[in-house]
């Protein structure tokens, strides 16, 4: 509760500051405007950026893109960076680009379209331009796209005042590094040090006799979900990167692997609930349905299986009209039964926690509580049915169809994203569609086959 | 796709492990077992007491328990873990909580009954014990409970030399940490150096020339949510945390932050689909069913409501009983849509990209999206049921209901988060059932209605 009260507040001043923004940009009030923008973060000022109107957005850029610099186009969302970088004159873009590393330079061309692309590419100084075109030609989503190329090293045999005199000396730094990599003469990372250790240890000491028992490499190749996963499961600050010979090539830092998790939790999210996963609230309309229609259309079709199985019964709805009111309450109850199994299911999955070792409990606990809940639901609705058409055969077909559908949409909401995971498909695609599907074609054809056999 | 085929791989190797783990527990062969067991990290450990039943659990914990240390302990899931220290000699447990730092006893702590608490808490070294039941006297999901209290601090006029030499001579530093945190002589930090600055710097220079912008500090009351926030947004590596006073009381690090992301996103996940936010793959199908049930027979109530709307229209649906087939795909594909519209409002509320300042605009765009989205299918359906049915009327009313549902869907969606924002609520908190609730109702009573006028 406090949570978002808290939230409501900053929100307001937050609020505040926008309108007073949008005013300065509506009159042209170039210093006001830059004076409102000035003690924002590059992340406020990118957040601002995507929450108002595409023309207000535009008007805002026109009088302030001097300001602009790569940090926010770094933290920009994809769904406007584009429409941001063409309103910007080239010679803004350029200068921005230069200001950032490489792998935020990587993180926002990869999106681009080629063209752009190109003279981003023309504007970066030599090394950097050759730094880029070798991370982009690592596959998407690699851990060879999301590393930094500028890397903290250290011979294994050197000991801790060596290292320091040599950070002291060194004509530049990555702005954010937290081990010392320890490398053998074929540039392979055999362990690390914390920055910490080589602190606090004294000068004669070995750097090999304080490395850390976390250290562990991924190959340049790997998946970013998966780098993501070993950060979050062994809590790791910083991973080397090494290719294809175990050579070292980068690194990856936790605020990178933090940004890859978030970007998962998000795609989960929005797959399950059949939204494309680049939905964002920056979306024009236009957009919008670009993204929901395909998977409304499916629904279409899928729901019309529902129909069809309903017509086979018109005879008995046409006998007991009261069929027809009662039946959605079995096939609803059963979406969300549906629906709770595959949330469970889903998150499990990206977790790791869902593995073959345990599938054929998890499936055999999801069977038994679909029962269990299949059994206290038909009781409530099995008694309320009796009573209120004073008939107990209606009671009984009310029930029994619960009963059938909860234990149909528990194993539905584990089975389908198994059975997507092992077609090494992603297991949150559209579940929600095929889940509700199968607990609303059963639910129906459950409940009228019933009434035809027990009732007419 | 090789995502997910890589992680089979991995999985095969896993469950070959587990099943010869498993092997050696029944068969009582304690050397197998600790020489199977001795090469996985903590975390590899939790998740595999996680992923075995209940009996298999117990049986090797009897076997093994000697050799379980703090880190599996606080590595291991809440829904097993009192289960698991409770089958676990005293002096076991007393022992690995010695290991632990505080922020992670009192993670352990929190979660536990209170005589469990007692135990371990006299358990503890005196210091210790003080130091944890501090922690526990900040409220629950508190930065003060999220906090390790071991900091490491320079007056802010020392130099890069007297801090280092300062390193060099403590008795004992934390096992992790990014920066020396600047005080001033009442305890309130001023800034912060990270270790990578101190150790490039030369001896003399001044550590408050080199501090960083990103500094900035939370309240040991803010809440956890919030601190996350925070570390995403602005990229943050750790966070000094302050009292009422304004002066340090402890520091929170990224991998803490990092946890707790990854537990909103659960909570939103499991919330959203009407399951407990503890829900986890290795509860037994009691808890399993104390957890669904209760939303299972409040959506059981809620569709009991689209009943009583049909019932309204027998006599329509006696005259044309057609329509009872054919009223379950308006109201589903309106089911689909407000969980679409739902997901990327919950997500844009998390992210705090949908604020105040963007609502109206956001809200706008629903409309228009489902407005799009219901002519579009309107026209599919319309014509579909046209034709099949040889009676345009019919098309009619199925592409108005469509309309007007696709409509309430997409303002539903994002209306019912935002409003419970407003009040204080988690967006996330069973907005699923309330959307879904409002599409069934409506859709049912916009195709019946129009088919009443219209066909009657």
């Amino acid at each position: 509760m406090d949570e978002n009260l808290a939230v409501m507040d900053e929100d307001e001043v937050h609020a505040d500051r926008v309108a007073a923004i949008l005013e300065a940009v509506e009159t042209g009030d170039t210093p006001r405007l830059t004076a409102l923008m000035e003690p924002l973060h590059a992340a406020d000022i990118a957040d601002l950026l995507e929450q108002i109107g595409p023309a207000e957005r535009g008007a805002l850029l026109a009088l302030w893109s001097g300001e602009i610099d790569g940090e926010v186009l770094s933290e920009i969302d994809e769904a406007i960076r584009e429409e941001v970088i063409e309103a910007l004159p080239p010679e803004v873009v350029a200068e921005a680009m230069r200001e950032l590393d490489t792998d935020d330079v990587v993180d926002i061309l990869e999106n681009l379209e080629p063209e752009e692309q190109g003279k981003i590419l023309d504007a970066l100084e030599d090394a950097d331009r050759v730094a880029v075109e070798q991370a982009l030609a690592y596959p998407e989503e690699s851990a060879g796209r999301l590393m930094q190329r500028e890397v903290v090293v250290a011979p294994e045999h050197w000991t801790v005042g060596e290292a320091i005199d040599f950070l002291r000396g060194a004509d530049s730094l990555p702005d954010q590094f937290y081990h010392v990599i320890l490398i053998d003469p074929r540039m392979k990372p055999v362990g690390y040090v914390t920055l910490g250790r080589v602190l606090s240890a004294r000068r004669e000491v070995g750097l090999k006799s304080i490395t850390e028992d976390s250290f562990r490499t991924v190959a340049a190749t790997d998946l970013e979900g998966d780098v993501a996963y070993i950060f979050n499961q062994y809590h790791l600050i910083s991973c080397p990167v090494v290719d294809q010979g175990g050579r070292l090539v980068g690194v990856i830092t936790i605020d990178d692997a933090m940004n890859v998790l978030d970007e998962e939790h998000e795609e989960d999210m929005l797959r399950l609930a059949g939204v494309g996963d680049e939905a964002s609230v920056s979306d024009g309309a236009v957009e919008t349905v670009r993204q929901r229609l395909p998977w409304l259309a499916i629904n279409l079709l899928t729901a019309s299986l529902s129909a069809i199985v309903i017509s086979q019964f018109q005879d008995t709805i046409a006998t007991l009209v009261a069929l027809a009111a009662l039946m959605p309450i079995v096939a609803s109850t059963g979406g969300i039964a549906g629906t709770q199994s595959l949330a469970v299911a889903v998150r499990a999955l990206a977790t790791r926690d869902l593995t073959q070792a345990n599938a054929a409990r998890v499936v055999r606990r999801e069977v038994l509580a679909g029962l269990m809940n299949g059994l206290a639901l038909a009781a409530i609705l099995g008694l309320a049915g009796s009573l209120i058409f004073a008939d107990w055969h209606l009671g009984l077909v009310l029930g029994l169809a619960m009963i059938v559908n909860q234990v149909v949409a528990s194993l539905g909401g584990v089975l389908v994203p198994l059975g997507l995971s092992k077609m090494g498909l992603d297991p949150a695609l559209a579940s929600g569609t095929f889940v509700t599907t199968l607990t609303d074609v059963m639910g129906f054809f459950a409940f009228l086959g019933l009434a035809t056999v027990v009732l007419t």
